[in-house]
This record gives structure tokens, C-alpha cells and sequence, in this order.
């Protein structure tokens, strides 16, 4: 049996994703609001800077800085890679698995309604996400592979997983969003509880012997030119129609002067994170995933 | 009978907006789509760093910069003040009024649809506007008055006017808002041309004989604790509602803590810029503004 003895809830790993940090605000004003017997529950604001400015980040992303890399200290200069070793240093002392459960909160201009994603498919996230969808049948779950060096925060813990919400603008806060981001954190804390009483299943909704889950495929990076702008839009078609499927031959992009560019690949897939502001520096336009059902 | 001489488009003022940064980039990659008999168009990148950083600005808001301020060049250190003055001189160099209209391409996450912003009520903005709406049913009327020395890029020149479009995340494309701005930019030129050619009347469409407006009141804050830290969010209500009527006593915030606060004015209003969120620095959670019909 996996006893949780910590459960960590971080906001604001990006400081212009404001439903997160205004949650962990609120926790932290409230604490009664996410304390639960058989666990310790904090919350954390994960970039300070970056919140007073309202931006993603000041010098680097925060939620890729999560590596082992055995600098020592005084190396490391840039604001981020601080933060993130502070943070480690906090949710890890002497590198032990100090919390059990991360819970990151963030935001997205795609429309992904509340999505979960797991970065590996440990039984108890899978029953934690049969859970939350039977909370709100608005939840989605998207399979994105984490390993502990890929410099997600969830990574650090093996039940570490984000809530993904959207479409939300970067910057703005969305009370209806907020509301559901909140209430899907509660289900989270109730159901971790459960798990430690050892009954490890849901209650009292009825467990569903499926999921659907939405597994990563690959980033598809927009078209660009010679110089890297740019040539082309998401497909109005295609603009906001996260985890639909997306045929052979099915429009993706549109360029500025109007010509329409068509999905050539051989299979169809389901196109997730389309449009996301923050993405577009990264070079990707969307992932492409696959949907699948499976038991749990 | 008013001359029109030379036309002046900006996209990019706020670096990250943009669908007036990529129209702008098409317009100087295609000359020809915004070339018309009888005046000089030419286009503009308002703010360049802050385009490359895909931020609204880097040190200060360039569209509160344009005042006239008679301080020596050496004397001007920031950024977005040394822009203003460069933009100026280009648009009005020896102070005169080279540019007679200024057509300045804003996005905003209100949803605001296809606002023209005008400064005055000049005869030839509200023919425009007339016409504009009747090209476009979306478009939006909204007049905020900017005296010359308001420090707003548009208030350089007597008609100048601002495209505000939304609702649409900062730093990203919408190819259905980019195509329609882009129809309301050229419809906006073919017009003037009217007007150069003694028309001063739409054509072909039909001119109406009145035009609704919406006059800006005031700006409306966040309630906010005593650190100035906001406490409620935007009524789910109100989300989205710009240009509808709020009366006395309706919902228009959510407080964290899931309190409705009302609306206490006496008389019924016509919020907009709803959630914009460059406004939230500016202690601003929406504009009211009344709702007029008026002849032309």
C-alpha cells in the first residue's frame, strides 16, 4: 500500500497563469480549505518574480528547469534555475521524496477544458483520473512522459501530475474556470485521502472500469521561413477543437495570405495545446496525440 | 472639402498583439493591398523590442507616450519614450500634420468583437464608422475621448482611430479575427478614397442615417484589499457581455471567497473591455460607457 504523508499544490509556476496563483492565495489563506486527515497539505507559489510581473517567466521557463545537475551553487545565476533548486530544496530535502504528490496548477489559451496531465501511467494517477472525470465530465487526460530529469516540476514526485486549464487568456482570471480548477482540487485531496485508508478507489461515485486517455505523439511546430517567422495561422477549422480528431487531409494551418495548408499524415490524430501563447517561442503549434481507451 | 494625403497603419504598439503585427508584416511584404488613388499609405511597426520580446511593452505602454513634452533628445532614456518620439517623427516631422489619418490595430481579451475607438466625433470618423458597419455588422462604435496631448498614438492626428479586436489571448493569432480586421483595414481605405474624391459617402452600400455609439463614462477597479491586491474576480455574468446593459443591482464581481457584489449605480450602463488583461495593472476592470443613437 502507498502511504501519502505530503501532497504539495503549486501555483503560479508561471506568473501570468493567474487561476493558479490566486488559488494557492486563497489556500493559503484558508488552509482548512485543503487539509485532510492522514496528509500534510501545502501550498507554494512557484515564481514570485515572475507573478509581480505577470509574466511567464524573467529569464528562463521554471517548469523546465527541474534537472538534476549537480552544480554547485554559486554556478548558478540564472533566476529560475534558483527558484527551481529552492523549490527542490523544499518539496526534497537531502533529495528524499519529502512529498509524495504535486499538484501544479496552470492555464492555457488552448481550449483544453480541465485537463489532467499524467507524466506516466502509475495505477494510482490513472484511478485519481477515472475520479476527477467522474467529478466533472469536463476533465480530459493527456499522457505526456515525464522522466525525473526532464525539468517538469511534476516530475519530481511520482505522483506528480498538472491541471490544465483553458482557453484562458494569459494574464486574466476566469471565475468560472476558477471555480472548476478548485473544486477538481478538492476531488484530487479526497481521493488521496481515500487512498491512504487503503480502500484506494473512489467514493462515492461508482469506480468506471474505463478511461479514455489522450497520449502524447509528437509537437508540431507552425510553418515558418527562411528566417523563422511564421508564415501561418491555426486553421479557423481547427482553432479550438482540442481533442477532436484530425483526419488525413484535414485543414491545419492557414498562411497570412490565405492559402489553406492540409494535414498529411497517414493517420488521424487528436491535436491537443493548439494555439497556446507560450508555445509559440518553443516552436510548437500543437502535440498531435492518440486516444485511447483503457482499463483501469 | 478634406484632402487626404498620406494614410499611416500601425500594427504593434503592444508587442504582444498580433494580428496588427503580422497584418503590418503582409502589408509591407504586399504593398499593393493597401495602395489607393489619391493618397500614400504606408505601414508600421510600432514597438520592434517589444514585438521580439512578445511583450506589451518593455519598459512603459508606448500608446500613453505620445505627449508633447518639448524635453531635449538627451534628456529622453526610456525605450518606449525615444520610439514615441521616432514614430512622431515620421508621422509629423517639423510638427506638421503630414499624416492625416492614423489607423492604429489593437487586439484585446474583451471581447469587444470589431470596435472602432474613436477620439472625437469628427463628421468624417462616424461616416466612416457608418460605413464600416455596414460592411461588417460586427463592428462596434466606441467613442473615447483623447485630446492631442492624451499620450494615445491615434490622438497625433485629427483622424485617427484604433481597430480594437477580441476577444483573442495576448500573443497569439486568430485566423477568423486576422482575415476580418484585415476587410475592415481595406473597407477603411476605399472609404477615404471616397471621401478624397468629394464623395465623402460610402459606396456601394447604402448610407443609414444614424449610428449607435457607445460613450465611454468612466474606468471601473477591482475591488482590492489594502495591499491593492484584487479580491474578486469578474462576475461569470458579466464574462464576455461588452456592450450589453448592466443595471442597477446586477452581478459584475465574484469575490475568491464566492461572494456576488452587485452592481450600485443609479442608472444602467454599457460595460466594456471587460477582463482586458493589460488593465489590470492600470486598475482597470472594465470602462463603462452609455449606449447612443445619433444622426449623421
Amino acid at each position: 500500500m502507498n502511504q501519502i504523508n505530503q501532497v504539495a499544490i503549486v501555483g503560479g509556476s508561471h506568473g501570468n497563469e493567474l487561476i493558479g496563483v490566486h488559488l494557492v492565495k486563497k489556500f493559503q489563506r484558508h488552509p482548512d480549505l485543503i487539509k485532510r486527515n492522514g496528509f500534510k497539505t501545502f501550498s507554494l507559489l512557484g515564481n514570485p518574480q515572475a507573478i509581480d510581473a505577470c509574466r511567464r517567466y524573467i529569464d528562463r521557463d521554471l517548469n523546465r528547469c527541474f534537472r538534476i545537475d549537480n552544480l554547485p551553487s554559486e554556478e548558478i545565476t540564472i533566476y529560475e534555475e534558483i527558484r527551481a533548486r529552492e523549490i527542490q530544496n523544499i518539496l526534497q530535502p537531502l533529495n528524499e521524496n519529502f512529498v509524495d504528490v504535486i499538484i501544479d496548477l496552470h492555464t492555457t489559451t488552448a481550449n483544453m477544458g480541465i485537463c489532467l496531465i499524467l507524466g506516466n501511467m502509475h495505477p494510482i494517477l490513472l484511478d485519481l483520473a477515472a475520479y476527477l472525470s467522474s467529478v466533472n465530465p469536463l476533465v480530459k487526460v493527456y499522457i505526456h512522459e515525464q522522466p525525473r530529469n526532464s525539468g517538469f516540476l511534476r516530475s519530481l514526485s511520482e505522483l506528480g501530475f498538472a491541471i490544465e486549464v483553458g482557453a484562458i487568456a494569459q494574464g486574466i482570471l476566469d471565475a468560472e474556470l476558477f471555480q472548476q480548477t478548485e473544486k477538481i482540487v478538492y476531488a484530487a485531496l479526497d481521493f488521496l485521502e481515500q487512498v491512504n485508508q487503503g480502500e484506494n478507489q473512489p467514493k462515492p461515485k461508482a469506480k468506471p472500469n474505463t478511461i479514455t486517455i489522450y497520449k502524447s505523439l509528437n509537437a508540431v511546430d507552425y510553418p515558418r521561413d527562411e528566417n523563422g517567422e511564421i508564415k501561418a495561422m491555426i486553421h479557423p477549422k481547427l482553432q479550438s477543437k482540442d481533442y477532436q480528431p484530425l483526419h488525413p487531409g484535414d485543414p491545419i494551418f492557414l498562411t497570412f495570405e490565405g492559402r489553406e495548408i492540409f494535414y498529411q499524415g497517414e493517420s488521424t490524430v487528436y491535436p491537443i495545446f493548439i494555439n497556446e501563447a507560450a508555445y509559440y517561442e518553443k516552436g510548437i503549434a500543437m502535440y498531435f496525440s492518440q486516444k485511447q481507451e483503457i482499463d483501469i
